[in-house]
């Protein structure tokens, strides 16, 4: 029997199982000069250690997303590596600010399962957790994939679906903010004057610029996640798989909307957590991804005077300038532009 | 009203104006890391922390190059988001030392205005600067560029173009290189016995070897300086404009001469100033850059033993070797081949 | 005579002559980034300064092919640049452990020429030594190439062919490692359970997972490791070479393929010598790299009971999934798929 890996399907998780992901990963300020060649982000607290030490960091955090492409790519191999489908996301908090030196590590617990009704797949919730080396939870969510089935036949055991909130409530979010001196948050540096009181329900917002994406770029991002997701990287493989080419890491997309929606969210520094998101459509390289932001809520966070939370939709279009703000289609179907539609909690100097 | 931006246009402008940029970028290890990849830079002093210290450095310096497009980089959404034409450089000179942890700002004064005869375009002086976090200059340059008026009837003031000098004086040389000890300066470690003594005025050096660009290598070191400007990464708004394509930013055509220029100018190991400089030709993926190099003049610094200045124009082409040197047609138009005629002062040890 | 230099050629070298190489090279963890986003290794102890401190590591080391690459760059310009093959690795020994921050130089010592029959070309026997800042070696080896000469008719000295051990001896293994702590060695961490004692000689490992590679990919690579060989980086000339297009750096392979072959050999986290190697085929942009190994050799390492070696080939592939293990055709020659048949000792814990 070989020693080697072909990764975990449907029958082999039971529920309650807890795995332990290899490849702890020291984060670097290597990895944010590369996140920075990869995506353009600008967001001045991320950008700059002297900003984001007056306003109250400790030094410049990891990009928050940045955190979750590391924490999701342990996960791979043992939860995701059999999946055909990424289905969702939800109570995904994070709760302490990463900085370079920081290790990561993470776990996941099996908190559901359901195999479909034709015995091929399943799907499985996990609720993962990335820790740094202090033992410290930074960043903690629940995921649910569908993955294939080796043997039709396996028996499996009773369906679990959890039960998960829709989103997360404003008490739970800016545990990664430290308190922050809005004094000292220089408008100018950071690019925009709007801050949480500027912003009202309902507002959309286009941000304009459009990333073409190539295949050596998202290969080289999805690798520095340690994500061996075996779709994104094997032409040989994919040449004859369902599309004829790589598929673009659906994190790579969410990088890049969060990187463009820089203009016209200048100080949203920070995601305090997500609520739900859908990869509407696959990206293949060659494609321009545009993006645009709704504000769906706003809230202020119980004991914080210094930031609120604004709850953002961000959705991301390819080959599409999102002018219109493209979503649905009159039939009510996905726009055919889409490729995210993401909603999540981000936090602003107020 | 949209809370993003689309950048200043001709009539946006008014003389004496100042424009703090956003952005604030904190270099580190990583940026160089990136930089070494993207242009196979040699020179020792930024190359080897060892090399620089044992020299006078306190350690390894960041690119000139590098730093420019960081400066220039934040500039960009300001300034040039609307531009059509990178017209020149003057007065630029490199004034301190950056080091890994330290964080660059910019701000850029407008100090000139000419609108053209057309009045759908106009000029735009300034002058931009870039600091560390210990508000010292790093970096000082007269920039103009052509950018589009929103409204050809719009009214603007009255022209105003500035004096400039046709080159940066000796005595203004060298400001961000420490004394250096030359004794300690290893010729073998550096690649060649060449020092400033060495070399002749009118001596032309063909730099020989060439570099193939792709598509993933010019987004990724533009993005790196958060350099927005949108001709370069968005293929779905390219394809429909004036060449079909994506246009490499010129300072990566500036970078790429820089690094192939090691090839006999080993210790030409800082940039002190530019004179001037013109992108003669565009570049796009696919091409092969080449560059040579002429030296102008020769100029001792004042109050320096240790160091010299040559003046080198530095010629990069595409798809041509520059074994024959060119530069102009015998008609005297600018030869098609080449890319880029900088002007620049160079430093040696002596 | 231009300052630039082409290379040496075979009349050049001469027995006994002592290279110091140009261009000493400071590493970072902007490095290691680098490294990680172009190959997605994921052994624990390169990967986590946090699981490298508690086997006994002052920090993270440098992946040991990282080092290699900056040491073989080094000597790219002075040995190999009119090389038109890489014929062969001996003795090559890791020494030291390197850490971010150190810096590395390269000499190297002919040890053996040898002019071909045809006088057009002859092979150059180097033995190169990397040093860090502290005049330490953490890599030495005997490597041979086929250099051009620049006259046919040029007199060549007498031939001298050295003698090179055909293995390294298990007394010169793990120099690079600090005394392991075992029981610290978290198995979950590093993704297998498997130590040294689990391994079988004859024992045959699939790596399963393929990586296609990417022209900016292998070109990004190349240039970090400042390895300036002619053939990788210029499609002007390759486009009228003997491929018609830019040839892979065969260390770029060597990179893939031990990155892959995580997959089944995760403990087997420090390579402390290579026997041998060839680069049997040469790779270009859009192959897909496979890789399998074979347990060669087992061996105790004296005075060493944390630590025990594994004497692996590790061949890779192109196009070709290697669960058949593709070595040899039937004939008895390379098969058409192998682009590499490594021989070398890993360390694992025991």
């Amino acid at each position: 029997m070989s020693k080697s890996k072909v990764g975990n399907f449907f029958e082999d998780f039971s529920l309650g199982q807890v795995i332990r992901h290899a490849a702890p990963r020291t984060v670097t300020s290597g990895d944010v000069a590369l996140y920075t060649a990869l995506y353009l982000p600008r967001f001045a607290v991320q950008s700059s250690a002297a900003f984001a030490k007056a306003i109250g960091y400790r030094e410049a955090p990891i990009d928050d997303i940045l955190v979750f492409h590391f924490v999701l790519g342990k996960t791979v191999p043992d939860v995701s590596l059999n999946a055909i489908a990424n289905l969702g996301y939800a109570d995904f908090k994070f709760l302490a600010p990463v900085y370079p030196g920081d290790t990561l590590t993470a776990t996941s617990e099996v908190i559901g399962l359901k195999e479909n009704s034709n015995k091929e797949t399943g799907v499985v919730y996990v609720r993962s957790t990335g820790k740094n080396q202090h033992g410290e939870t930074v960043l903690d969510y629940a995921r649910w994939v569908m993955v294939k089935k080796r043997d039709k036949d396996a028996p499996v055991g009773p369906e679990v679906v959890p039960s998960l909130p829709k989103s997360v409530a404003p008490a739970d979010l800016g545990k990664a903010v430290p308190s922050i001196d809005v004094a000292a948050y220089d408008k100018d540096l950071a690019g925009s004057p709007y801050f949480w009181d500027d912003y009202e329900v309902g507002e959309k917002i286009d941000h304009i610029d459009g990333m073409t994406v190539e295949e050596a770029e998202h290969q080289v991002a999805t690798r520095l996640y340690q994500n061996n997701s075996k779709v994104h990287f094997n032409q040989y493989y994919e040449a004859q798989g369902r599309f004829g080419k790589r598929i673009i890491y659906g994190g790579h997309v969410i990088s890049l909307a969060r990187a463009l929606s820089f203009n016209g969210l200048e100080n949203a520094f920070h995601i305090a957590a997500v609520n739900g998101g859908r990869h509407v459509n696959p990206l293949f390289a060659g494609g321009t991804v545009f993006a645009w932001s709704e504000v769906l809520d706003k809230a202020e966070i119980p004991g914080r005077s210094d930031i609120g939370a604004l709850r953002l939709r961000l959705v991301a279009t390819k080959d599409h300038p999102p002018a219109d703000f493209p979503l649905t289609t009159a039939e009510g179907k996905p726009h055919p532009a889409v490729l995210l539609d993401l909603d999540y909690w981000a936090v602003l100097p107020r």
